[in-house]
């Protein structure tokens, strides 16, 4: 039984399935992973165990790190003496700055090494050092529960540390948590001590509520509308605790030194009076977690990081409606402070940590490479970073990426957000509000879409002529919601104005209905295209394909044959016009005569339309063998193995000896004078959306050689894995990589038709890997061997609806038959149907999946 | 014939004699080495060759680098493909940034390695890159003379290119240096591109003018008095040029893609016009030399950059009288602008050069450890960066160190200054010029200090009460500047200022006169030592040693005999009061009344006045076994060999598997409540003066051992090797180092006396080493072996006028007679004294040898 013509055997490094990739030494760098929910704003773990770059004041803030804020470990063997560390690994080089390191209180004694490991969404440090009585090692998560974006967005991070005790006599410790009351903070000033001007009249209480223990930090300077307004807390459910409020308010280092050495004495801490700070300084507190391990013990003593920081502002824009006014946050619509986030995450904590954990496991446990996996799971990350926003109304807004200290660039950009599959397939209510917005409110009435959202909503809207890539692309997405969710009503409210959207194109860039875009295009690459290029019009026939599907569903037939009617015009017309006999070309008489064309070039992106209709199950928008042509082609032409030889005048996010993919490269010259801006450059947000139609037409290998150089790339050394970049960190274009999952599943769900499908491209004879559908997920398995096939459809989270599932035949044997189909344990009546290579298993009548459920098939070859 | 009691064998790597390290792969990251004149800020040369930290608007500024401004090489084997890069090694990790690689045109192609060679003041790299058809390599430098600090003092960075042609072909070339017109820049804000508000109405104007050759670059925007006027220049004395006054000005990247495609073309720059910039706006402007290489052929391309940035303001204080105020810079009272320095540069290039390498080489054709050589020579670095300034009136004023971009602390501050031992020895006439500020400016009618200086020098004097380390250790830097100088009326004129201030202990700190200090004591440690205490005792005593020696220079025989009175009880008291058993301790009742003491605690810098007075040839002030037992002990306690384990809640310039002797400890307990600041902290300023005082005392091995582990921290990796960091970089307490090149060659100079010494310390047998004496300088070398010993004293430069040579005996014969006594080839007259090791040649009548002389004296055994 031979596998399918496009399933490689997996052999070799591309193929391998295993753990997910350990940091240590230089590697530990540049890691951090961020914690936080969606819309809250984040912090981040580093490979030592620090946290660094917080985020969590209503905008980036990439290099803000509290002073003075830290775990530590006291213990002390019986009999022993007693030992303090600060719970990070040591310093990595440099060591310069003006000050020595510059990190308040580097000098306190650290661990010899932490081995980090990130499989979003954990993070887990091991730690070692000979001089601990106890093995010591961290995990860090946030409840993040896909369909669940509530539940997925509390302002916490939680820690769980976990002591073991592997020395025959007991061991007394305490794991301590400093935090400064950081209230007041904008965001924007320079953090190195606990003194500053926006801090005065911070208070830090001790907490005994119910079984929580913990800090409560808060500052009376700030009104409750003002942006510093907010609160910070501690807390855990450990019962044995010792808790400073604040550390001595004194002068020099003094206050370390005190804290440090009543710290290190026996691990239990002073108290302190509880009054609120002079002007100009805050506090530190401490909250201590006491434990007693007898030999060979084990203790988890979980700690949960709370925040609240209500009056998200517009501080981006500079439109006068908008600037300046408060949008919210959503979070703080269901807390009412920090120590209420905190409360709620210890009162739901078995729920939200073994649903996050049963998400974690589901995903991982699967046959898919590890780099692929990184690739999906780490890009995931960028929905809770504040590169997304969700304001007090509820909506979803997003920046494209962040800068350092602000969001860049604003709101809701179509163009760039045309690649981020994740959000969609993770939270779809979240993508299906973000639509409301494109359509409701930034589609003028004659179809011209503003691509960019200006917040809140006053009925401003960005003054910039549209995207055509941008505009088009949404008309895609409208389409994938639509899909996702089986919500007709959501389809119909907003149609009307998609409708508009895309036939706005007849006014704009297609006058002559004949399929190809021509005139001024704006596009992702920041610049107008003109005349027919493959990138815009293959968005444009993807839009008007799935323009005709939306269009058919609601009786809309005239409209939907016109679409039909121009679409296969301008199939045609992209054969007759731009195909090259190797890809795809713009066309224009002048190439110079505006700069920043590509004329001859052959363009990553070219397909990008491509791409998105195959995600979608439109199908092939051009003729098959012309895709994989153009695809072999960009692999060939723009994909470099290193690039110490590039010479690239633009941004560099890949050099030296790293390889990935061009934007664009001019294989037989023709290149304008001034090549269009990134043309030089190479995109994790393009490489994915390559590789995954690359793996979609079956070119396997080279899809995955593009996945696997862009994560070596970001190996915590160079760059940080949990932070792609492009105009800014945290990028959304990379969250393209979700693709790779539904290529390499060959996944297809469709909400409207009950139907679920998949077609493995590696290792269909025993396969497995994660699936959304809608608000529901689980887990897709098949095995063949030589008596037939088994398909698993496990749910492990909301419920399903199934009427119809699709599947590859693994068999080369004429006759199939269906052996078994049941769900839940019960079987059901179906019908199996053989069409080439693909199965379809059509119940009687819809079962609906709960979590928990299977449904299997299994059929005789 | 042994050698003497102290000298050990060579042995071990300890001893190591060679050329000094190179840096190369993560050995370059940190690597920056500064380019530049006294007083005149500088540019650094990175370890990849790229110029970094641009310090020369008349403030520090580290991480300032100018955009687009590098170094490009273009090259054609005959008949092979042309090809250009950018003469830097390729980046190293991290990657990261908001846009990528946060250098504009990061993306140009560098070199495939680079192999940085710095010995101070010449940085040598050698490129490697198996694409190139030629060996390229950088010299690059500025002129450093000892002795002559205008000619140290030139605003020009001196750059040499050497390309090789190995191969049997011929080979084109042309080496281009692209520089931004920075006129207008503030030093202070962020520069990523060639945009931003300080610019407008930049001019580069393409410049033949006799040989030379080069571009002028200016700006019409600012007032000639404007803080932000200047000029900067580029030129060459190579005949063949190409030039490009300014790059295309365009949008996006096109300003880069158009100069990197011109240069990559052919290697010769298309001419601009020469227009000024529109406003918001700068230029940049390519200066190519180009150059035809035979087979084997060697061409040596000679770059020089200028800069004239005339109007230094005091930005700084805060007092009125002087906030803001002008004080102009001494080299610019010497060149017009810019160019003018390029030119006299290159007029007086020969000269500029050969002195400069004469220097070099005399100091590194030396028997001491490389590592030691390179203590010395990195620090002298610090004379030259924005940590010292010269301002218009001739002065020359210090920062401590500098802040990133702002000097820190200011100024002239003494207690810091008195560890700075390198200006003293290079450049005498500038610190005779502070120590007229220090005494005739500084010193209040009442003998307290003003211990930083507020300039301009109006009369304003700052308002601090003395430090009572600074005061005393400047009246023993009196003493120095006159021993160095022999200048009677310099002394003269000092001497009364500087009497009220020895004596203005008697009102403060020694009401008693017994030779302790007591009361409020504000020191280095910028805090307030109350009690006796060895630290500022032992510099009193010291200050009353050399006080004693002035006065009665100056017949005041009198004040002589009470100084000497006072110090001899200071002597008994210190043993009686402070002596421990192990070293001297400071005495208090409550040691916690006050904070920040030191009580029990070994404190490595409590022999400061004893260093200072082995320095200058006073000899011990405290018996000498007391001494050494003290030495002892601070190595015992205070040297580490490695710092995880170290708790230091203060700054931290060493850590992990450093090694360092840290400022103080307390081995018995007794540590106060509040150690005072900075005890916990390793600052090489004061290793090195603890090492050259072992060294001095015969412990040479501890004191090598404090040497080689301050600089294997300076590793490139961890820390730039030319910046030894305090409070702020190129940390003035650093140039300690100086001391150990004096304690390593037992040198000894009394300009009064005309009398010159050594008694190395290593190697007796086969030594040479630097010297200077005043503003001459040159080399000592000595020789011995069974048929006798011999010593050449080979003056390079200046002149030197000597009736005593003291020499140390090397043989243990009893009878030693001269065998040969002559100058400049010619006889002379003299006669051999011998007192137990130590030998006299005094001659009949001085001589004065001058630049080329050697004095030698041959002894037969």
């Amino acid at each position: 039984m031979p596998a399918p013509a496009h399933a490689p055997q997996p052999e070799g490094p591309l193929f391998r399935i295993g753990s997910q990739r350990t940091f240590q030494g230089a590697g530990l760098r540049e890691v951090a992973f961020p914690i936080g929910g969606i819309g809250t704003g984040t912090v981040s773990l580093g490979g030592r165990g620090q946290l660094r770059d917080w985020e969590i004041f209503n905008r980036p803030g990439k290099g803000k790190n509290l002073p003075l804020t830290f775990f530590s470990l006291w213990a002390q063997r019986e009999g022993g003496p007693p030992l303090a560390r600060v719970l990070e690994g040591r310093f990595q080089p440099p060591y310069g700055g003006v000050f020595g390191v510059p990190v308040p209180a580097a000098g306190l004694p650290r661990l010899a090494s932490a081995r980090f490991t990130g499989a979003y969404p954990f993070a887990r440090i091991e730690f070692e050092d000979e001089a601990l009585p106890l093995r010591v090692s961290l995990e860090a998560f946030n409840p993040f529960i896909p369909g669940n974006p509530e539940d997925s967005g509390i302002p916490v991070a939680v820690f769980l540390w976990t002591l073991a005790n592997g020395q025959p006599h007991a061991v007394r410790a305490t794991v301590a948590f400093s935090l400064m009351n950081a209230v007041g903070y904008d965001g924007v000033a320079s953090l190195f001590s606990r003194r500053g001007h926006l801090y005065g009249q911070n208070l830090n209480q001790v907490v005994a509520e119910g079984p929580l223990r913990g800090l409560r930090m808060s500052s009376a300077k700030y009104d409750r509308q003002d942006a510093r307004f907010g609160t910070m807390a501690v807390a855990t459910t450990w019962p044995d605790v010792t808790a400073c409020a604040h550390w001595k308010r004194a002068a020099w280092f003094d206050d370390i030194q005190r804290f440090w050495e009543d710290f290190s004495d026996d691990g239990r801490l002073d108290p302190s009076d509880e009054s609120p700070t002079p002007d100009n300084e805050t506090d530190i507190g401490t909250l201590g977690l006491v434990a007693s391990l007898a030999p060979g013990e084990t203790v988890r003593l979980p700690i949960v990081l709370a925040w609240h920081f209500p009056n998200l502002e517009n501080y981006w824009n500079f439109e006068e409606p908008v600037r300046g006014k408060r949008l919210g946050n959503e979070y703080a619509m269901r807390f009412a402070d920090a120590w209420d986030a905190a409360r709620y995450t210890f009162e739901n904590m078995e729920r939200l940590e073994s649903q996050t954990r049963l998400f974690h496991d589901t995903f991982f446990e699967s046959t898919l490479p590890d780099y692929v996996l990184d690739a999906v799971s780490s890009q995931m990350s960028t929905i809770r970073t504040t590169t997304c926003l969700r304001t007090e109304d509820g909506r979803f807004h997003a920046f494209e990426g962040c800068a350092d200290s602000s969001g860049c660039c604003p709101l809701d950009c179509t163009h760039v957000w045309n690649y981020a599959q994740s959000p969609a397939f993770l939270f779809p209510q979240l993508e299906r509000g973000a639509r409301r917005t494109d359509f409701a409110s930034n589609t003028r009435l004659g179809g011209d879409m503003a691509f960019r959202t200006l917040v809140p909503l006053v009925g401003e809207l960005w003054a910039h002529p549209p995207a055509a890539d941008g505009q088009m692309g949404t008309i895609l997405r409208l389409y994938r919601e639509w899909q996702i969710s089986g919500d007709e009503s959501f389809l119909q409210k907003l149609w009307p104005h998609a409708r508009r959207a895309l036939e706005f194109a007849w006014e704009a860039w297609d006058r002559d209905r004949d399929g190809l875009m021509e005139g001024e295009q704006h596009n992702t690459y920041d610049i107008e295209f003109y005349g027919p290029n493959p990138m815009t019009s293959l968005l444009y026939l993807g839009a008007l394909r799935a323009g005709e599907e939306m269009a058919r569903a609601l009786g809309e037939e005239q409209a939907a044959a016109e679409y039909r009617r121009v679409y296969e015009s301008g199939r045609r017309r992209m054969e007759e016009v731009l195909w090259n006999g190797e890809y795809y070309v713009q066309r224009l008489d002048d190439i110079d005569k505006h700069r920043y064309q590509f004329g001859d070039g052959c363009l990553s992106d070219q397909l990008l339309g491509q791409w998105l209709a195959s995600i979608l199950g439109l199908g092939h928008l051009l003729p098959p063998e012309r895709v994989r042509e153009t695809l072999a082609s960009i692999y060939r032409y723009n994909y470099r193995s290193g690039l110490a030889g590039h010479a690239n005048p633009q941004r560099v996010y890949a050099l030296n000896d790293e390889a990935g993919l061009v934007v664009c490269s001019w294989p037989h010259g023709g290149r304008p004078r001034y090549p269009f801006p990134y043309a030089h450059e190479v995109w994790t947000g393009v490489e994915y959306e390559v590789a995954a139609l690359l793996i979609y037409e079956g070119l396997i290998e080279e899809g995955l050689t593009l996945v696997r150089s862009a994560r070596e790339r970001y190996d915590g050394e160079r760059r940080n894995p949990w932070d792609e970049m492009e105009c800014g960190h945290h990028y959304a274009r990379a969250m393209s990589s979700w693709s790779l999952l539904l290529a390499l599943s060959g996944y297809r769900y469709s909400a409207p038709r009950q139907s679920l499908g998949f077609a493995p491209r590696l290792r269909p004879e025993d396969f497995r890997c994660f699936f959304t559908a809608g608000e529901a997920w689980g887990s897709y398995a098949q095995r063949s061997d030589r008596s037939g096939q088994s398909h698993v459809v496990d749910l492990r989270c909301g419920s399903l609806a199934l009427q119809r599932l699709e599947l590859p035949r693994l068999a080369a044997e004429a006759g199939l038959a269906l052996r078994r189909l049941s769900a839940a344990e019960r079987d059901l009546e179906g019908r199996l149907a053989v069409d080439g290579e693909k199965l379809t298993v059509e119940l009687a009548r819809p079962v609906t999946l709960h979590a928990g459920d299977s449904l299997v098939v299994e059929i005789d070859a």
